[in-house]
């Protein structure tokens, strides 16, 4: 195996396999590093950031009054990096903080990563051609390996990822060590790029997010709206249907709920500051509904006649996640969760169990999804303080779900430390569009906020005992699930969930418009969206712009269609163009959007 | 006209007319000490909180360790009293504080009360009995006209209405001059209790408010919830409909936002305190949704072509109510509203103005609102630095709407000091179950946050224009939505909103169980709420509870209805019960539920 000589942060030398990850990433820290003397170099007086080597590449951070980096330079900036690579070798220098510090003077990024790294009044630091950077971490020695890299990008980064820090320019690259693996991580890129729900968010107008009025909290479009509409109503239906009560509560609690649930205690670094009311009142927007759903079951005495008793709500929710963290839909502060909970006697946890994973399954079935696995997740017994409660009840509950799964004669595989902090629960994880595993479902066991908030129900005996919590999640966030949607059709939707179903063009607004509106009156009466694109433009354009916006159905009218009360019909996707008549569309369209996503 | 006696506050006497509200309100003056010195003697060692006389009558605070007085004790109390009265005769005391204090040295709040109101170490006070009070307003000087009088209820109340402090025993009661106006006031009562939100909520299990998890913040339990999910897909469909787009905003935003609204400066102390996210970032839970739609109208570039352009949303917002203020679902902190901005170029306004108003009367149509009225809310032309803008734009806009009504052959009335500070509005006034004014709907013009926001479009010429802000409510928030419709209906609502549409009763559930649960998942399947009572009662509870329940259908399944497929079906509020085929009554109960609230 190809061996590199690697440098460490005391400045020693050692050799290393080249086809590790360790390999990988000491290639990636020396091009980073390139990068920045390449930057020096182009850009005179440019103020050098961070300079970052990831598993998802490389990138570095800059500054220049007069004249910012741009996408059209990276070319030329790229050369230059390559030329410097060939004859690059990395020196240690252990320089005085005084004369690190005087050789950056003007350069207050540089000068501040310099200060937090100095020890003793010294500082250990890499040399790479003019530049010299702050050690931190291992270093491919010699650069004459570099050959296949590309420079990706360039986009606005706060300086340190704080918003009232100044906006520096991040420059993305990434390199491997042959043309091959170059090529591949290119293609998956360009793949990703394909199936991101941020770039399809914003071609098909379903969303947007602007830090300025507020970061992770997404404004849904009418488009993204009508998807999330059309989720919401399915959902809250289905579970109707299958003995949920749907309550709404406020997202607002007395932070007291919180500090009993224990989440202001376990949880508080997710959570947004408490409110002060004034008169004692301290306000927390809600982390979670489950203290929500437990005053709806605390509101009456209940008896075992009432159990089980299933609550749910389409319940908004707030985290605080670091900024740096937010992402389109997926990662966001705001988030509205398909909860339920459901409160059970403890020899009714198994069937319930069962009711619920059957749900999920129907629900999949509904939504097409068919790759999935089960994941048990349990406490990490090597850190037990992490978690409320005793061994016995931690025991006794998993060993509940186990003999659940089994009962079912479902695989699963189990995962130590991945358990709530109040108690195991099995996760449904499916595929993301790029193969990533994710969380969709969760049926989570409690035994602790019973407790905590004192729950009780009336037992046949006519004694008070106490009952069991399920916390379930069917589809998660509709946030996350939009945009898990989203990437897993590319943005074409199934016809039930398609902003727009039906885009009607008459060949001629004036011959054919009347008998387009006619037909579109007649399928908004039967809950279709339809447009009827009367716009003064050519029909191709028309119907490569309906394509481009991946609507299901493409209707054309002309003549022929208004002579045999027909419809021109091309689905989305397919070249085919099939002339039928009104009646037979209608029974098709209705039929495509009463089978959900199901593929028959 | 009779006259009275009455005492002001420094100690002087005059006479006044009785039948005036002057008189009415120092008879229940003298009735709320004459209350306090009965709870005294009643209660040996009471402390005594305020007494008050209001338009609603009179209550008295007290507390006391052992025995708080209970609303078994009311009767035996007001006999005291109305033996009191007829020999009282109110003196003016004059006392020292130091005096004053020692008197009542037991009791912290008459002490307060007291200390609160002393000017010069000297207090003024009524004494009645062994009672003295502070002097604070008006009061009759004798007693002998206190003849009809009801002590009405006993309550718990928080000392001076702050939830931190200790909670007191509230005795309510009212009094009249005459029978026949004692008589009127306690039918007047009957009724409002009967039609109460609060109380039908809590017989029906609508809805709670809990003030230890959230003043103000509603629970909506399943039944409630059903009513509100029924009329928000109701009236979403109905916005579609119309043209209206639906988007979904986040309910925090950044807090310069309503800087540049006008909102922080105009609106402030209805607002909840922000939230420091750090980072130099301040959330604000928001108090409106004008600035969210106006974020969803900025995204893109807009053209003469795009408008009008009309945004929805079912939005929630919180806004800061005094905990006294604060009443069932009517008014509250936190609250979602039907809320739509539409966005027109000027010479759209008068058309755009009429469509809205169609669609807010068609929807009246649709729930049976036929009491209705128009209000012109303007400004206040007295007091114009209370609004934004200058008279310019006041004149033209108030303008505006009056040849808008005009156009519609619409009759209204003026109010002047009743506009939004931002700008004149349409009120559309209905009657609440009690007879009292109440807007339902608004819609308001709004020239300043077009102006504010820097919002444009591009108009025919190609140049830049500033687009027209209409806001628009039609059932306003579903909160005050539902009390009204609550009280309206007594809770029993017409079929299509009902949470419990069918109740059906098996006479024997051996025999029609099967029979009744076939029927019912018949209904469910066509979407009717059903539940089948197979509960181990006798039929004539389970009868009587349908009604109590005011479920709008109540099928009884015998041996008759089992042989001929047939249902026994018996209406709420109705004796007679009728046999019909399960075809013909499922074709009632459909075309029931597609006829909203009309009245055919």
């Amino acid at each position: 195996m190809a061996q590199i000589a690697v440098m460490s942060v005391d400045g020693s030398v050692k050799k290393i396999d080249r086809d590790s990850e360790e390999g990988l990433q000491a290639l990636r820290k020396l091009a980073s590093l390139l990068l920045k003397d390449s930057l020096h170099q182009e850009f005179k007086g440019i103020r050098l950031g961070e300079s970052v080597a990831d598993e998802d590449g490389f990138h570095v951070d800059s500054d220049k009054d007069d004249q910012q980096v741009s996408a059209d330079e990276l070319s030329a900036l790229q050369d230059a990096l390559l030329a410097k690579a060939k004859d690059a070798k990395v020196e240690f220098v252990e320089a005085d903080l005084d004369d690190a510090l005087a050789e950056v003077k003007d350069d207050p990024y540089s000068s501040e990563l310099i200060k937090e790294a100095a020890k003793d009044g010294k500082v250990a630091m890499y040399q790479v051609g003019d530049v010299k950077a702050v050690a931190d971490g291992d270093i491919m020695v010699y650069g004459d390996a570099i050959k296949h890299l590309k420079l990706l990008s360039v986009a606005g980064a706060y300086w340190k990822g704080m918003s009232s820090n100044p906006m520096l320019q991040r420059v993305y690259g990434t390199v491997f060590f042959s043309k091959d693996a170059l090529d591949e991580d290119m293609k998956k890129r360009q793949e990703a790029r394909e199936h991101d729900h941020r770039v399809i968010g914003n071609q098909l107008d379903l969303f947007f997010v602007d830090p300025k009025v507020g970061a992770g909290l997404p404004y849904w479009m009418p488009k993204g709206a009508t998807i999330r509409r059309t989720i919401e109503r399915y959902i809250i239906d289905r579970e109707v249907a299958d003995g949920y009560e749907h309550v709404y509560t406020p997202v607002l609690m007395n932070l007291d709920a919180y500090k009993t649930s224990g989440h202001w205690e376990h949880y508080r670094d997710d959570m947004f500051p408490p409110m002060d009311m004034g008169d004692g009142e301290m306000l927390e927007i809600r982390p979670m509904n489950c203290p929500s759903h437990i005053q709806i079951y605390k509101h009456h005495i209940r008896s075992y006649r009432d159990l089980p008793m299933r609550i749910a709500e389409l319940g908004m929710m707030h985290r605080y996640e670091k900024s740096g963290a937010l992402s389109g839909l997926q990662r966001v502060r705001e988030m509205t969760l398909n909860d339920g909970h459901t409160f059970v006697a403890v020899d009714q946890i198994r069937d319930e169990f069962a009711k619920i994973l059957n749900l999920i399954m129907d629900v999949y079935k509904d939504f097409d999804i068919t790759d999935y696995s089960f994941r048990l997740s349990l406490r990490d017994p090597k850190n037990k303080e992490k978690y409320y409660g005793n061994d016995e009840m931690w025991d006794e509950s998993q060993k509940l779900l186990k003999a659940a799964m089994d009962d079912l004669n479902l695989d699963y595989y189990e995962a130590e430390g991945e358990a709530a902090f109040y108690g195991p629960k099995l996760d449904i994880q499916t595929k993301t569009a790029l193969g990533n595993d994710e969380t969709m479902s969760t049926i989570q066991l409690d035994f602790m906020q019973p407790d905590r908030f004192g729950l009780s129900y009336v037992g046949k005996d006519g004694k008070e005992h106490m009952p069991v919590m399920i916390h379930r999640g069917i589809v998660g966030t509709m946030e996350r699930f939009v945009a898990y949607l989203t990437e897993i059709y590319k943005g074409a939707f199934p016809t039930w969930l398609a902003p727009e179903q039906v885009h009607i063009i008459p060949v001629s607004d004036e011959k054919h418009g009347d008998y387009a509106k006619q037909l579109a009156d007649k399928m908004k009466a039967a809950q279709i969206r339809v447009v009827v694109d009367d716009r003064n433009e050519k029909m191709g354009y028309k119907i490569r712009e309906a394509q481009t916006q991946k609507v299901p159905y493409t209707l054309v009218v002309g003549d022929d269609e208004v002579k045999d009360n027909a419809v021109s019909v091309r689905k989305y996707g397919e070249e085919a163009q099939n002339s039928m008549s009104q009646d037979a569309f209608m029974n098709e369209i209705l039929a495509d959007i009463a089978s959900y996503s199901r593929k028959n």
